[in-house]
């Protein structure tokens, strides 16, 4: 038997860039941290220290910082396109390159003048492959809540159930979505103000028994409404409010007052599909 | 010579409370997070372990939820006084309270449906104490950036200097700042709206040479138009944002592409007030 | 075409566990940090809120700390084993479990006193599935550093390149590693004392033409020492060490002083594994 | 009435510096997080934006890595006196420093090897003003647990009271605690490790009735032991283990497994000082 080198990339993580943009007076901002991740023949370099395939990951921060001022930076998706074509074009020894953006939104104040907005950060992730490749949106930190409409009863209960059934509870969730595009081209930036707006709509409308039905409700909502997508994968914590026990002071608490606790925290994980998209060529949910 | 006990406190840090409201189907919702801190004659639990004058910090939790119900919460200035108020007046020991309280922000979906806004944090302390009571309001964490109308030169150059003097640059901070109000009693939410609005009037409308200078004109500006306010300090990072030398890649950089970089940072701290107010009873600023 | 359910779990993270043992005056600490998720016939509750499947993640907290109880915990694998076969075999519905542990170090100070160790924390990850059983075994946040001992030079140079190649630089990471077991029974705890040291050894003790090398170094003398060990992977960001610049000044640098980066960072993540283990029948790297 | 400048400084936080120094091949490391706050005569670059008394805090950054490289670095404290004072000496508008410092701990693994300790962090402030030069030492994040020998009962009870009396609790903090020095000179690293340990066997040795106590007696500990040492200020969080009930399981639980809560947290705050020394010309716990 041999010990052997199995699956490896690298690559530089987390290189922050502002890029302002000038329309006469008025400026606008895109603010990204972007991460490069390089897969190929790379065993030299573990087996031997020999680096003729290892281009620099400063390169590649380099390289992040040149492509916004030559070539602009669009959207999320478009940029981490470009990012992740050009390694894969220029470096024989390189046949894979996942590129991961952050992408921080600002609101206006004025012709030069922003606020961060904190609501949530949106991502993409661009792959290419020998596989082909693959363009992912999502958004993550959206923080939801829901303070009716929620019940949760009906469930099995064993030895070491205590949990009292319930038909009023806050519902509350940090929304953590990636959702495989089915082409490398669309309007990104319309496509995800659109799926943004159906998982939002989907939370606020449904009547929830479980945060599980409401993750169904959202990724289908996602699909039913944008052709472009083939799927969804969602992680839902359940941020638990506990109803605080009022009675040792003589106080009724009719679902108005509640403790928000930190850990433990539900974990609602699931993907949602359509029966005539292919597979993904490639892991596309990392 | 003796070892002695100096100026001591305690008390139950960050309970977190949601109270819900209804108005027929419209529900409200307000998060806070809640630290009490007490002080007074607690030599006694220090020397022996005599606990007959150290009410639980489990005490102050329970209040903190039981008041919710009893009492409602208005605004956290409100809620504050309320508490340290309380503490104060039925604990026979302890003759000073602080009251610190962080409000989270949630913007309206639905009739009771919520997204946390994330923007900033809004605080309030409260302090009662023998020296009178105090109200401090305040923010943190609203990130604000003018992408043009920074400059920074004429600075003193020594040995050590090397930065290069400029007429343009990115100016940004995470705003840091808390308010002393002339009095106890106030429409509280009306003055933070008031007071957050005029700071982020001045950081837009201001021409900066300086950081310093901007900080001044927020401060300033919150006093001119907030007359219930005596004084206000602020803590601000200079989030810097480098320019990236393209010229090794051919290519010039006018003012487009930076580098958002994490540390280190600058910190300009600085206080604006009245020449005509007391001073502070106590210490406020912590 | 159908809107379909895909691939989903759910359970209980982060459930905060503190085991005190006695043996006789003397106290031993364990100190866990647990998560679960379990997949299975879990439709309904996505498409119709039926839970008469969903076994609550309340119970799935009780269970930890009521099997710490009936059965002890010895090591993290052997716990998370104990979990993850009793959700399985319990729930009719279920068909996987995965059990994810965190362990926390305590260095004794006496008898029943405890100083939290901080130098890294131990993980594990125990899956049962219809596949069979796996149990993962790792580390995190262990911070390693070479002052010397280190190269970088003979990669490729392209327009974007600026990095110029040294003979001497710090070396630093935070391992982040996970290996493979052949079976569910080990000496775990000896098991994983012999794989963090290898590690170790193996960081300390190569000169290093890459962190690719260093990482295969580290990788293939865990397989060589560790018979029970089929496969390891790890995760680790080249924590930049940047030597100062401190010609402007007329002083020399000869890598004494240095500037320790936050972002960007290389990442560096690779298999080692064996060509005689049989790949894995699951997913085991998350 | 008019609005005016009040208390302020600026300067540049968290700049971080690594140090090697060599003996033969034997190295030794220095890991440091500096911050440096300047005040004086800074009031022309708030009210017009004249930055002639400014320098850079660029410039301070230059300075720690230059002094690093001229000057060495020896203990924390002793560091930043040297720049506190170079400072003040050098910039004639200046009259104050104050340099903060965080040591990060590592542990020696080879002659040019090191693992990051991660236990605690050790800190430092000094500070040199009109009134006089100050330097204070400290450390924090040290968390130390007894799993016995802790009682808290004999409390006084009102309408919000339900924590039952306990004769037997896990008792568990994180040391936050700074001391202020008679003087200006000391052996700064065997000061620092008495402190230290005198702090630790005042915890484990202590039988508790409250965690004021335990405050109260590490802090006495340490005058009684360290005579260059005027007064220590420590900060507690009592980290609350809850016991779990396991009674609806049919399981005792005696004081066997406990619940590691984050959120909310008892905080004890206290100063013990002596009665011979004179208060501190300038403020000291920041």
């Amino acid at each position: 038997m041999a010990i052997v080198l199995g699956s490896n990339r690298y690559g530089k993580a987390e290189t922050r860039l502002v890029r302002v943009t000038r329309a006469g007076d008025t400026h606008a901002l895109i603010d990204l941290n972007v991460s490069v991740a390089l897969s190929g023949e790379l065993a030299a370099t573990h087996l031997t220290g020999d680096n003729a395939g290892v281009l620099p990951t400063d390169t590649m921060k380099n390289t992040v910082y040149a492509f916004a001022r030559e070539h602009g930076v669009g959207s999320p998706e478009e940029f981490g396109l470009l990012l992740a074509r050009h390694f894969v074009a220029t470096q024989p020894q390189v046949t894979g390159a996942v590129v991961g953006l952050e992408s921080f939104g600002w609101e206006r104040l004025g012709p030069h003048s922003f606020r961060r907005a904190g609501d949530f950060v949106r991502t993409a992730t661009v792959i290419v492959s020998p596989a082909g490749e693959q363009v992912v949106s999502g958004l993550k930190d959206l923080v939801l809540l829901n303070s009716t409409a929620s019940e949760f009863h009906g469930y099995p209960r064993d030895r070491y159930t205590t949990l009292p059934e319930t038909t009023e509870r806050i519902l509350s969730t940090a929304v953590d979505a990636r959702w495989r595009h089915r082409s490398t081209a669309a309007d990104w930036d319309e496509s995800f103000e659109g799926a943004k707006d159906a998982m939002v709509n989907a939370f606020v409308n449904t009547y929830s028994y479980s945060l599980q039905q409401t993750l169904f409700s959202m990724g289908s909502r996602v699909l039913d409404s944008r052709s472009e997508i083939a799927e969804i994968r969602l992680a839902l914590p359940n941020k638990h409010h506990y109803l605080v026990d009022l009675s040792p002071f003589e106080l009724e608490n009719p679902n108005e007052v509640f403790i928000a606790g930190d850990r433990p925290y539900g974990l609602i994980e699931g993907t949602v599909t359509r029966d005539d998209v292919p597979p993904a060529a490639m892991e596309w949910y990392l």
